[in-house]
């Protein structure tokens, strides 16, 4: 009856051997690390209009929306919120959801018919990863960012339906996917492009509406974009923009959209509120950028590995498992919060350590956190 | 290259057809409805220290949580929810998720190994079917309470190891599990019970501990719990409960759990108000008791076919999918939101209306609605 427990706990055993154990830290509300880990990237989570959006709302309907959107949970808040992404993201329709998980499990499953050829970049998220793995077809799986083996993936079934799946800014890595040429290759042969804009959306394109739009193709009829609503917008839950007729069909068909609780009516205000705020004004983008290219630089100049960042995902390379570990610890015993990835959290066998680029921390101490970094840093550097 | 839209329009066309096509009805805050279609089922979503809890912890924190619970996202309010919940449902511990259907989907994907049976009710929620889709093995899909065809399943594969999985109290019918049968049957094979205790929790059990516990199996080492904060708790979100190795391996390696953003700091605070609120007093479980058993008397009464509901759950059966839109919508014309369940949101062919008790609702209104329903029934009565 417990030979399930015994055999976790030998599993437990061997994570640990591997430098793969993970700890979770609960940070108090009085929290004085510099945070270089969360995706806050405007730093408008604790934005003065943002908490009293979502406190109104709270006091308003209540903690929670008391069910599934199409049963009890749909407030006027939802569908302002909706109106209000698919006006910022240039799509005819847009439909939230309570993660972006889910909506990314619900984006890929409403494209995939019994016969499509889905293309998926080897770096995407866990999400569309289960998306493809839900629909049950086989993917062909690219090395990433890598037009010539989309191509001929894309050519080997010619009259097939296909769906490309990439995200926009990579989340491990910070790069950025070729959207335009993936979408012209797209087109060549009638496929979808499915575009997680998740670290892009309030951060690249004009007014902050995301990869996608920088890539000048908001509101194609080929591309939907999902996102998320609790990076760049602070808040929570996720969202699919595209246009009307997969909007309509994911509301009579869509299984975690259909059989999930709302978004709560606070969260979402939060979220409205903040997408007033990212979309209004360039200063927090301009701010980031900045900052990321900074961190490059100094990281660098150190001589620490980093892929030059597109956005406020800055990657830096370490030895191995247990080091990142270690480094990050160092890290935040210096009171810097890094990100910390190591296997399976990343694409490859490579550990990482992640900087996210948040512009409501004070430019002196987002500078000391750099040198930070610098000075625990192992030695030799790390390299790729 | 639009193709697709004019397929999507083609399959629209068929769901209208089939009366099956659904519409998002966005409710203000200031909707005077009678509610017996929420969730919400001990009245907490709108508990004036729920909303002090939540309104605090986003004043405290910030109103995302800005990160996945391993980078940045868990916060002391996740660790004592956490805590409460595992002391509640008795189990050595407790994992929080962003939503239910995330913390189902992780939970099968956990107790699943490549030579797992996977016995599964026909009734089981759709995250638990797409949970058991995400492992690939083939599952075995038992008739809905059939302990024969569950002994059947597994005397199957007598070496293998087995997972049988069900909700307590199931989401459209409002029927029980024999949780204690099938705990004995499972255990003479070996194999583990999971249990979806979303509909019982805070509704059944010493303490409103829930359905398993009502079974007399809480903190079995065999058995794991999932369960919303989303209903009787009024919030947002999702648990597993179960022994503490299980838990440490969701840690580690659950990709719902890693991959996605935790739960807002105030939804979880609400949540964390809500439990003790419906964990210290048993008032609000007796009258809702009540009213399940009044409303299933007063509509059979009246020549309506109704299931005895084992919690705040009462399905009424309906003519048809055309028939229960009808139904549904002349209740909400008299003022009473009722859910509507169609398929595919059904386990079977058959269309109903499904009434959630609310404590919250005045006694009186819920009296009224009770009448508004038998009124606007379909003549002659609809049978199952």
């Amino acid at each position: 009856m417990t030979r399930w427990l015994d055999a976790l706990d030998r599993k437990a055993g061997l994570r640990a051997r591997a430098g793969l154990t993970r700890r979770l830290r609960p940070r108090a509300a009085s929290d004085e690390v510099t945070d270089l880990a969360g995706n806050d990237y405007l730093g408008l989570s604790r934005h003065p209009r943002v908490i009293e959006a979502a406190a109104a709302a709270l006091r308003r309907f209540g903690a929670g929306a008391t069910g599934s959107r199409l049963v009890r949970g749909s407030t006027e808040l939802h569908t302002a919120l909706e109106a209000a992404l698919a006006d910022w993201l240039g799509t005819e329709s847009a439909l939230v959801y309570s993660s972006g998980y889910l909506a990314n499990l619900g984006a890929v499953r409403a494209l995939t018919q019994p016969a499509t050829t889905l293309v998926t970049d080897a770096h995407n998220h866990a999400s569309l990863v289960d998306g493809v793995r839900l629909t049950g077809r086989p993917p062909t799986i690219t090395p990433h960012n890598d037009l010539p083996a989309v191509r001929a993936a894309l050519a080997a079934a010619p009259t097939a339906p296909a769906v490309v799946v990439t995200e926009s800014v990579f989340s491990v890595d910070g790069d950025l996917a070729p959207l335009a040429e993936l979408h012209a290759l797209g087109s060549a042969h009638d496929a979808l492009l499915l575009v997680d804009d998740a670290h892009a959306l309030g951060v690249l394109g004009p007014s902050g509406a995301g990869g996608v739009a920088a890539a000048g193709l908001a509101g194609a009829p080929d591309v939907v974009v999902t996102a998320t609503l609790s990076k760049a917008l602070g808040a929570a839950g996720g969202v699919i923009a595209g246009p009307a007729a997969l909007i309509r069909h994911l509301i009579d068909t869509g299984r975690t959209f259909i059989y999930d609780t709302a978004l709560p009516p606070a969260t979402t205000a939060a979220a409205l509120a903040a997408l007033e705020l990212a979309r209004a004004d360039d200063t927090g983008r301009a701010e980031l950028a900045a900052r990321a290219t900074l961190a490059h630089a100094r990281l660098t100049a150190a001589g620490l590995t980093a892929a030059p960042p597109a956005a406020g995902v800055v990657s830096v390379t370490a030895h191995g498992p247990a080091e990142a570990v270690a480094w990050a610890a160092a890290c935040l015993d210096a009171g810097v919060a890094v990100g910390c990835f190591r296997p399976p959290t990343t694409p490859d066998p490579r550990s990482r350590l992640r900087l996210t680029i948040n512009v409501g921390v004070p430019r002196h101490d987002f500078e000391r956190a750099l040198d930070v970094i610098v000075k625990t840093a192992p030695h030799p550097a790390p390299v790729s």
